[in-house]
């Protein structure tokens, strides 16, 4: 018996693609393919062709009878009752029941978590948090997400969201308005957005000589930033130790929650190396209680980005729980807090 | 053998006074004691002391041999190593062995975290948080202390260090200097000290009348805030005003972490009640993020102040594992009463 089922399949829903791969035990990924999320406007037609692509893809290696479970990363997603909540820029209406579906259709069991989340296990299966138990996995993306894992297990919380650290508030008074409806959520600052963000601030704000005035403003991205910044323009460089700072307080205040032994960047911005580390490192040890001066890590992923997200979601694919359908875990979650009264 | 050692020890050392009391395994105190912490300047007279006034305890009800562990709440405690750490206000030099100088002297094993932890565990065991698998404690006293439970767990960290929610920074520029040499955290704002502190702020820049000018400045109190609120006192009722939204936006961006059911307040500034608790709760809802709106308790602890911490400090006694390794104590572990695990 044993083996009898060695693959599972992992699926990263971005907001753009639709990632999905067949990964065995060791974390090799044997085939892999996508699609565009936003192709159709009904998500039953999604889910359709999405199931379809991952049928060829497992005829195509033939692994018929031999898919053990399916783990998905999705936005907003939640592990306690497999649906994808309010909230999330989609193009169907939430919440869905997008573990649910997919069981349905695929006939295996399936578990779903946030993108950050599935990332997270992603790293400590197979990327830089190797052997880590208590870790923060932040992802610098569009957004900033993140993954906590305590004690080698990753941090639900009691409704299922927990590790949104995109949105601690890093300034109080006149702060960015963020897309949660708020202002001064860390993400407005820290993200690949923010990146671009503060760089059309600085350009509007003042006089300063830079390569990005050649760009029209608004077009802007972070990577046109960090490419200013690495051919010496001043005012990329410091956009990146502004984001940077910013960052690194943050993080030296995450650090007195879970004391981990390390945080680990993930994302497109986390490729921007020193530019960026170096000014979160310095931000961080200058904000640091005493008893962590010098011992919390900031650590690059070490995941390519396409692989990790379909890395991290098909790791989950081997908790995902045999056919239990998602109306049954959200009864079972709802007459949880009263069970294990003493 | 079921119940062949059917009590724990549970130590509360506080800075003033050492709080200890024989408890059983459904949380009744059967007897308790305490002496000063400051009396010896030598840490071996302290625990000498310390240690005769157990026995002394022990034969008082006749429960010699029926000890199956020691629990210790103590500043700046570490549970993975059993010491007290630098960096802490005690007349001794650190770091002190403290749980291994318990063990040897009392021959049981002996297990140690700090004094908000130590509530936490009480408060999951006997108090408010029964049931609660996710909950965070926050301690208002003298500092501000934090105790985080995810899935049913105490949050150490990777160094035992974990749930430093006082030194949290809330105000990240001209915040006020803090014990732990940096400036802005919470503890400086929303603790009893910093209650006084707020109320001085007040009295030195305004022309408010109040009450509160009738004392001399330096020796204002959180209590003597507390009393003149309650007797209509406009600068008063704006301290705790001040103090309870600080801590409300604080416990809003503690919830993107881990998600808690409820926050659980303890400590002396908890027992103002609505003079505190209204403006926390309005500020914890109108900082949160959406999804969180509504959902987020607030709950005074249950439980009397000074029980709490020897109760918490007891409910750890069951999971003290043997320093010397006895094989006694591992034929009492699968007879050991029900703890707090959920």
């Amino acid at each position: 018996m044993i083996n009898s089922k060695p693959y599972v399949i992992g699926i990263d829903m971005g907001g753009t693609n639709t990632v999905f791969g067949i990964v065995d035990a060791r974390g090799v990924v044997l085939a892999s393919n996508s699609i565009k999320t936003r192709k159709h406007s009904n998500i039953d037609d999604y889910v359709a062709e999405l199931c379809e692509e991952i049928n060829r893809l497992i005829v195509s290696i033939d692994a018929q009878d031999k898919i053990y479970g399916i783990g998905i990363g999705a936005p907003n997603a939640n592990y306690f009752t497999g649906m994808i909540e309010d909230g999330v820029n989609l193009p169907w209406p939430t919440p869905i029941p997008f573990a649910k579906m997919m069981a349905d259709k695929m006939g295996v069991p399936v578990a779903i978590t946030n993108d950050a989340n599935a990332a997270a296990i992603g790293e400590m299966t197979y990327g830089a948090a190797r052997g880590l138990k208590d870790f923060i996995m932040i992802t610098l993306g569009t957004g900033v997400g993140s993954g906590i894992v305590v004690n080698g297990q990753l941090v639900y919380g009691h409704d299922g969201f927990a590790g949104e650290l995109g949105h601690v508030i890093v300034k109080r008074n006149n702060g960015r308005l963020c897309g949660c409806g708020r202002t001064g959520c860390l993400e407005t600052y820290c993200s690949a957005t923010g990146v671009a963000r503060t760089a059309r601030e600085y350009l509007e704000m003042t006089d300063t000589p830079s390569l990005l005035r050649n760009l029209p403003v608004d077009e802007i991205t972070s990577k046109d930033v960090y490419d200013a910044a690495m051919a010496g323009d001043k005012l990329a460089k410091d956009v990146f130790e502004y984001t940077g700072t910013i960052l690194g307080e943050a993080l030296a205040d995450f650090t007195v929650f879970t004391a981990p032994e390390a945080f680990i960047l993930f994302g497109g911005l986390a490729k921007s190396g020193e530019l960026l580390l170096k000014p979160v490192r310095e931000a961080m040890e200058k904000n640091m209680l005493s008893i962590w001066k010098g011992k919390v890590k900031i650590i690059p992923s070490e995941l390519k980005e396409a692989d990790a997200a379909v890395l991290g979601a098909s790791a989950l694919g081997w908790e995902a729980k045999p056919m239990a359908a998602p109306e049954v875990i959200a009864v079972t979650v709802a007459a949880a807090p009263e069970a294990p009264k003493a």
